[in-house]
């Protein structure tokens, strides 16, 4: 797609400086772009790449002064970087928008109904009564079984695998290689030492304007539903197990794990690679630190936790502070006995 | 699938009260089920649900004295939870059972061998001289690599990869996006500071029973067999690496990774994101906490651990206790400190 | 394949005893290898399966004196090893070049460039105005976005999927259920608690040489590049978040995790689940032990760190023998508390 410069300073309400029918088809950082290409200034650090840099238009803070002649086109407004940022999200709306139609070869069951407007990848499995609600977007290789339901304006990335049963509001993105409703890991152990497996009946409900990275997995409940509630987002490499609830706007880094049953509230923030154990309740907007071990319920909103197992934020800080010293810490205690010994060897002496 | 209480009361060998040709064809929580929904009450915690559930079958215990009229045809038995699983259990094995024949499109290679009662779903991929066994069910987008065996009664959902020479044995289970015989992490280093790869030649074999979660990895032996034994659990995101051996049921909890060449005992549990170095041994009935890194062999069976480095369990917890009271600790040998130096500052004024 | 223990001689530059025209078409250890298959012997372990094997040809040391008749060819060289380590990467080479052509059902898009001596799998997705360079392999079930630009002699195994606009120059290995360049985790919070995608518009290169694991996910980087640099080499399950650099030769155990714009050296060596925080620099020939918690850079080059937070490597060790002994050190400050009282006491008494 090409814009011009009018075009764009109408999207973001920008006063233009130079030549209004320069165009720019893509973008770029100031110190790459290139000719035909849009980029903008917010940080004094990258000023002098204004002066050099080949892109077609540029857009500036208001409040800037230019030092020399420029080359781009420039649109100024209040804030260069809000404003960049806003039409690159109108730029992805618009090309997601125009993807339409299904691709052949995809295979879509019978009973399954499709909204107006979305577009079915290649190789794509749709399932028997399956739901697609308008707009969403499902890329290539998606398996979508039995049942699922899809809201509106959802994109589903490719190789994303959602199991019979599963439930998606709208708005929902999720990214490739995903699972979603695969069965929750409930084995009950039999009396000759091996186990047998516990069927799970359960689904996974997804709520609004949710965000789920890379190849996470997200278990159906033992009975009932797995919940990730609105807002929420995941990262890459996450596993949720089944039963478990995440709050509204609560946000997971990449490669954290948390176990069957443990109810998160809402705006929790949990770092990469944490662990919560299972059963538990974590308050409205605790901070688990990344790598984190949690294995009690955090009982108390706000409240930041760190370390395996994990403790209060800044005690937890002051005992990892110790534990840097424990050598010194022993030679002290060591110090102190051999002084010790002596005054008692020389109380004796006096007696 | 429609069950009416009569049916479903042979299948668990129940007695009915109310209407046997209630039927059902979905099951449901006793605090949401629904109308043609199954329920059942098993805790006292839920009795009250009895009362004003919509669904049209319960299951109840034997011993359990109905407080007021209910609304659902009433199947009594002497464990209305064990009976429930169990119908459970049938129902998922009548629905899988019915899952046949080969959806178009899929690949099938000419010298393949597919028994009796196989399911392959669309947009699967089946290599040369691959076996599928009789009942085996192959949900869509899966790749079976060239010569893999895969024997009777087996389940493998949406997506999973399993390269070329690996060999399954019968009723295993692997959920979605699990890769199985990747290549092993095997790279030799060079004399100019880069890394040769090392060929990876050898093959993953899963035995009976086996079960296998989402998006988990296991690679294939650099020569002879990855070795994953009978009655196995695999939760998800699981990183098995080259040569590893894991025993006769084994549970091993999601995010955790076994590194190369280690060989783990029969019946050990292994918590979430734990972490084995390699060349390790780890005897029977071992138990190795969530997070926990194991740098040595456990040679005496039926230990537990936890910490990174992974330290037996009570001692360990001990330590963590102190952990958490280091900053007191410190003050405390400083205290001491001062009285010392107090005590031998008097003993040299007083000479 | 078929080869003669002829046709082997030449391919490692060894000398024949026995039947030239023995012939093998596959691989097997010593103490396994069967009638038609090639095995070596290098370890002198192993030396009297030797006698024993049923293996029509075997590689072993000039070195080597033989005790007794044998049943293989034999193919003397200076390393039998090494040989054969030469001849597993020489099989897979000439394989894979086998591998040709285009399988159908698959999706090819009108303005795709693909070079001579492609192969491209069943179900695969080549999006617009892909390059697809020669040589190069992609299995089945590969999704390739648009724009992606995929060099000479790369393989692509089952299930990758690389998102639009990345770049891949040649001699890279990826493998099954990778994901390369989905969004990176950046999220604007707002006034109300939520949180406002900030969009993604960079992309991922990967340089010549790299070998990737199973169900890794690199992001794309929110403007400019994540850069996987020539000869790194990335294990399973591994998290690279947005703006990651990772220098050349540097090598990640299965689930470590990158977090966003830091910046990997050459020749660094990260172990199994270690994680790094976002921001920081790692210096050359840095090593992170396994499980490791990096939150600060490494500044001075081939320094060794571990624990969570990490330290130097040594110094943390020694705290870490410390805090086995914990409960221990309490009981020795307790002791050292009693004797000082009462010594406290006793001068107060004598006063």
């Amino acid at each position: 797609m090409q814009f011009t410069a009018a075009q764009i300073s109408i999207l973001i309400n920008g006063k233009i400086e130079g030549n209004p029918e320069a165009s720019v088809s893509s973008f770029g950082k100031i110190e790459e772009a290139r000719e035909g290409q849009l980029t903008f200034l917010a940080n004094p650090k990258y000023e002098d790449y204004l002066y050099t840099t080949q892109a077609s238009i540029a857009i500036i803070n208001e409040a800037y002064e230019l030092k020399q002649a420029v080359k781009p086109t420039l649109i100024r407004v209040p804030d260069a970087y809000s404003a960049f940022a806003l039409l690159l999200s109108k730029y992805q709306e618009i090309a997601t928008q125009q993807m339409q139609g299904i691709q052949q070869p995809s295979y879509i069951a019978p009973s399954a109904q499709i909204a107006d407007g979305v577009f079915i990848g290649a190789f794509s499995y749709i399932g028997e009564n399956v739901k697609v609600g308008a707009g969403s977007k499902i890329f290539p290789s998606s398996f979508i079984g039995n049942n699922v339901q899809i809201g509106e304006n959802c994109i589903i990335h490719p190789g994303v695998k959602i199991y019979h049963d599963c439930v998606l509001h709208n708005h929902i993105v999720i990214h490739a290689g995903t699972v979603v409703g695969g069965d929750g890991f409930g084995f009950a152990p039999q009396a000759d030492g091996s186990f047998k497996k516990v069927p799970q009946i359960g689904n996974v409900v997804i709520e609004n304007n949710v965000e789920i990275g890379a190849n996470t997995t997200i278990d159906r409940a033992t009975m009932g539903s797995t919940i990730i509630k609105a807002g929420a987002k995941l990262d890459n490499l996450i596993q949720i197990a089944h039963n478990v609830e995440i709050g509204n706007s609560t946000v997971i880094a990449a490669q954290a794990g948390v176990s069957g049953s443990t109810k998160i509230g809402n705006q929790v923030m949990i770092g990469g690679q944490a662990g919560l154990v299972g059963h538990i309740q974590i308050a409205d907007g605790s901070k688990i630190n990344a790598q984190s071990g949690v294995s009690k319920s955090l009982k108390d909103p706000y409240t930041s936790v760190t370390g395996s197992p994990a403790a209060e934020y800044t005690s937890a800080l002051r005992s990892q502070a110790v534990f840097r010293n424990l050598p010194t810490l022993e030679k002290r205690i060591q110090e102190l006995e051999s002084i010790v010994k002596q005054l008692l060897t020389e109380k004796v002496n006096s007696l």
